[in-house]
């Protein structure tokens, strides 16, 4: 499984607020475009995991910023696999804008089938 | 059935843009809101409705801006359903802060079943 | 000035709701982002043009959705610049998935100033 | 300074994703929205504060999910001050259905003027 992918990410006017910067709200779906393409970028994809049945949902997620993102910057989001073993995935997260680093975050996913039930994830996700 | 209704919506900080004003887009979430609480005015619950196996999806929708809204402000948004006939609704919306028309906007919803094909509304949503 | 230019999308997770569809009301994000990439393709940027002190905000949007679009999908963006003149520039939108048109979009911008005050478009945006 | 505060929220059907489900990235708009009334309940307002020339701005904020919440369920949530000095607040956050705990935040939110630097709390916010 491939460990890490990284991807440019133009801040959307709709995502700034009244302060001008990206809400912080929205790093969370950048990370998760992030996890989306990385699933990709390693030959696989989240709809068709969806479509056979599995979900894979937030059990945690956090995020610190240090500098902030504004409108139309163009910023490089790193997306690294930190651990996946049975039902879990962690993930860590670095976005950038040039050389500095504006934010760092972490996730858990946990994976679940339709019935909600916490269930183990396809070998293709696990480390090897 | 429930002509009208109007409820009251504080304008998050997460909905401003770098304008400092509540981004044009958000109109079209409150809009939904409005139409869902003045189905639950009427008794009726559009979760029900889902579950029951009917959607309601946009066919069409517009907006006028007349003046902006700013974080924080409390709007009244009115919800109007103009017809409902066959397996179609049109509502009409208007944003007021004070006495201050700040836009109005228009949208047809169409009913469709599970399996996407358009279907007539339920009588409880058809005009008398 | 650039009368058209089209872009792709890929729909985020983050932007669908409980029908698993891309929500109507983020077509208009993707609107405003086709605005912006234009005005690019044609050697500007927005937020040059908001630096100087000229905001462009709504008079008025809509759309007719004709197909729904779903999570991942890949979409192409066309917008086409219908007029720009006096302070206003008419848009219309056009929403592709590989052949099918899933929506058609139209807008009427203004150009303010920072005081408010309606404001002549400036000139690299005015038809010739 | 009032120490917590609890409101209720409606989930929106524009805030839930392909799951059915309230995407994981809004609860940060919730948590949010509970410190803007929390502070507003202590007869301040945030907006006040912002054309003041102070702005709060997040560091760090993070979630751990329990149970879904879905479209129209009806949530409470409290925010708790834990520390507030210097120039910074922590705040934790509690989100109920009924009696069942669906999630749990915390967040470390800093004070900056108007030149983006850190600045000492106004008197009412800190810790007596």
């Amino acid at each position: 499984m491939l460990r890490e992918h990284e991807i440019e990410i133009r801040v959307r006017y709709q995502e700034t607020d009244g302060q001008g910067r990206l809400h912080h709200g929205n790093y969370f779906t950048y990370f998760e475009m992030g996890r989306v393409e990385l699933l990709r970028a390693a030959g696989h994809s989240y709809r068709d995991l969806e479509a056979g049945g599995l979900m894979l949902v937030l059990a945690e997620i956090g995020c610190q910023y240090y500098l902030p993102a504004s409108y139309d910057d163009l910023l490089r989001l790193r997306t690294i696999v930190v651990a996946a073993r049975g039902a879990r995935i962690e993930h860590c997260y670095e976005v950038r804008r040039g050389d500095s680093l504006l934010a760092e975050g972490r996730s858990i996913i946990a994976c679940i089938n339709r019935q909600g039930r916490v269930t183990r994830l396809p070998s293709f996700l696990v480390d090897g």
